[in-house]
């Protein structure tokens, strides 16, 4: 994605969840230009995401007693408020398949169906009442509608979608310092077209930034590598992009030289640094501004922009950090720098692909996945459930 | 649909076929949570409308000398008035594929394809003339192309769409006091999305109206009951929902009291009535005001709504009718309170369904439809041909 | 198409590559109701193009250092001019799959992909440079982009789309006269909805110039006759519709007089006159004008009009030919007139088609591609290659 403002404590977090399952370790050199994805089957079967996260679905303000429609996972799912606490419900009443959506409260607590009045207890799920059927309809108790898990975080509502287990406490996939501290965020949503697994390994490609960002405003005054040597590393359930070398010019051979430099701009850092949201992978200090890039699957074609800066500093610094935020990172950061990832997201047209040296952060980035999801179907399986992949 | 003016006459015209045939007696109590149609193989296939009907696509005055596309049923059809007679036949010239309705008269009793100036005859359908092939054109008398049975009453034109047969006088398919008396009509024509099936059943869907419409400004002054309790029965080739109990009042069991009153509201009445398109078994006075409401199947995502509401009084009478038709009928019933309809067949999606007691009145619909297919079906293989579902 | 200002020496240029093959004759008057279009293979594989051919794709004005994507046969192609010569790639990158054209120069003789900086040679297609893998990227070398023959004649740039065998010199493809003398042309290039072989069909179609373009403003002054009687010759790579008969008027059967004539109009020549884009298959005369329609397959549902006029007269000849080109033949011609044809393109809807007398000027048309294409495959076999119909 590119630089942040303290761009060395920025990590990764489309894939939250713990796992320590040993790695296979990957031999440097043999990037393939792979033709399909069938080395990574849970991967490839996600087109509309994956099943077992909690994802934000929009700003908690967005969400009141009038019913919305979101689209998650493929799922059309009715969310509402009632007495301050948010619902998700599927949305489509098994009566005769009208949107829940379409309908408005006529019982605290319930939601009802335009057409006929039946009525969900948001809840449970339950089917409470048949208002046309009177109040002795056999209906109720019989029928059930599916709920999803809700919570709100971050000034967001957070849906889990699973496969029928017990969703895991949320703060156990929130990032540790924005669960551990109090944090002022500044954010854009944006609903965008693209499958969510081009905008995370965009989020996560070591290679495009140096190039595609190269014109950003954002990075008027500070040049770009050319290209960089970088290593992974893992740590716990994130993965981090570690530099090792930094190149500003280059000489192509053939070509001649290359380079980001300007006069306009200033003079490279003499370190290696992290640029974009790679980081260390030493412990993090969570006294730092974070910034974090959820992508959530809407459909196999369409997903959720979620550019999150997190600040937890207290006084005069929230307020110093909000001028920052408003005054410029939300335009030109989550603005027209994010604006050049969203072009890319929406072209990409993959597999066929043909992946070269730095797209080692796209494979580790995949073997995490394949990891995680293996390891939470194995869970499922246990519990008599399947995951709900196609 | 809800009440018209003098609701206690109205019927259900979907499927004006005469049926005399034995219906099996519906278990009460036992209303199914159907996952699929495959009990109504009929409906089922007939997902772009029933075959063997006539069916008015327009107003009389829409079709002149100028060739118009309609389509019913799913077929393309080129409907053009000459000499004061309408015709129609299909709207695909032989040749190459161009519409007819593109073309024009070049003679009298004839239409002209645009392209190459293939000429057929209104009536027959015969090719009459190719005019770029000369006089003696070798193609003419070898090609037919298909026509279509077409009749004007009540101001409109109506076509029958079968599968070979001889056409039934539309007469016999019309409601008897509208073939008996001469009436003034008050109607809307209007291309609405959804399918046909579903649209016909939500014109005689029980359980809807009290609910959907109770907050239409055509029962502004009056209220709606909760719940009723009805039976269907069948006289002839119809089939009329009968009102036995209204319930104006409804407490529901751990959710509170429901009630569609309200101060600016009339007492409901203290006899039972008949509210909506719903009506006696009894004999039909002919003198009276009759609604109706075809809807006619254009494709399987489109249908035609024409809203008719007939008055057979005379002289001063029929003014007032005009009077009160124009001045709120029109935007009030076949408007605002269609208008609702309109919304819950364009959002319909079925199935699966879970279908319940007031339902009753669907499952009678669909099983009237399946006899009336079936016995036209045997009429049809019995004279060598084939009813046309697919 | 129809008459053009010198009719008598036009041709029609779709299919222009040699063929001495032997022609099976045409029973006479054996004009068959086809069904489908299993007796031309490869005319019927030929949904998105013929392939093996120059086609033009736009002016040279429009292709310059800025990459443009076309598409051609169904391939989205990216075209650039690079020091005066244009080179066009296939239009998509082999790393993500991001369209090149999208990209942009970051040395001379190359393109960039935006995402990465994939660097490929505009001549050969040899990935040059990877940008952010470094200098010494190990992917140089090992990957080629396609590439495509392009060429510059006439004012236009053509490219030409084959299986992997060399591409024949253009000048074998174009007209004669166009090749060997110095020519000025009026044109019009306009991007058309429909088949391109039925824009090559109706342009030499015998039968529709007649009747469709009768009201077209380019004959305001000139009948056209009713009915032909035409036959087709070949002379080399083309064919010609030469008119036999030419009648005025006529009288059908049962129906009456029919005619183009009216009192304002010239009154018809009284010798057969070739109308349209035949002419006789006498040698050309190549000091003359000439009218050329190539209709460009785009895709399957898409095709490019090129309507050329050119012109071989020097001097104040060739300011008397721009004065008549732009002052009318420009917006009569290549305008109104063709755009009749524009229309019945976007309509024709085969097959199943009935063919007739005057459909033999398609007959031999398509007889002439299957013959051209017959022959290209059987020398691609022999070459090892495979002609890449679908």
């Amino acid at each position: 994605m590119g630089p942040g403002p303290r761009g060395d404590e920025l990590r990764f977090m489309s894939n939250p969840v713990s796992n320590t399952a040993q790695r296979r370790p990957a031999r440097p050199g043999r990037l393939p230009g792979r033709q399909d994805w069938s080395s990574w089957p849970h991967y490839e079967a996600a087109a509309a995401g994956f099943r077992g996260y909690w994802y934000p679905v929009g700003y908690s303000s967005r969400f009141g007693g009038k019913p919305a429609q979101i689209t998650l996972l493929g799922e059309k799912i009715v969310v509402i408020r009632d007495r301050g606490r948010v619902y998700a419900l599927k949305d489509r009443c098994p009566h005769r398949g009208v949107p829940l959506s379409q309908g408005n409260q006529q019982f605290p607590g319930t939601i009802s169906c335009p057409y006929h009045g039946w009525t969900f207890d948001l809840a449970s799920g339950r089917l409470a009442a048949v208002i046309t059927d009177g109040p002795a309809s056999p209906m109720c108790g019989k029928l059930s509608q599916p709920t999803y898990p809700v919570e709100e975080r971050l000034g967001m509502v957070w849906i889990f979608v699973g496969d029928g287990e017990d969703a895991p406490p949320i703060d156990e996939q929130l990032p540790e310092e924005l669960v551990a501290n109090e944090a002022v965020l500044g954010s854009r949503i944006q609903p965008r077209v693209g499958n969510w697994r081009f905008a995370c390994e965009n989020g996560y490609d070591e290679g495009h930034a140096k190039y595609l960002h190269r014109t950003a405003l954002w990075r008027l005054f500070k040049p770009m590598p050319v290209w960089n040597q970088t290593h992974i590393v893992r740590r716990g359930r994130w993965i981090y992009r570690v530099q090792d070398e930094q190149h500003w010019d280059a000489d192509f051979p053939g070509l001649g030289p290359w380079s980001n430099r300007a006069w306009y701009k200033l003079r490279p850092p003499s370190a290696v640094q992290n640029i974009g949201n790679t980081g260390s992978h030493r412990p993090v200090n969570p006294v730092i501004a974070a910034q974090e890039f959820p992508y959530v699957p809407v459909d196999a074609d369409n997903h959720l922009y979620v550019g999150v800066m997190a600040n937890f500093e207290r006084g005069l610094g929230r307020l110093a950090f909000y001028a920052k935020y408003l005054g410029f990172i939300r335009w030109l950061f989550h603005g027209q720098f994010s604006a050049q990832d969203k072009w890319m997201v929406e072209v990409t047209d993959a597999p066929p692909e043909r992946l070269y040296r730095p797209d080692d952060s796209l494979l580790k980035w995949r073997k995490l996945a394949e990891d995680t999801c293996e390891e939470r179907a194995t869970r499922l399986r246990a519990a008599g459930l399947d995951a709900g992949e196609s």
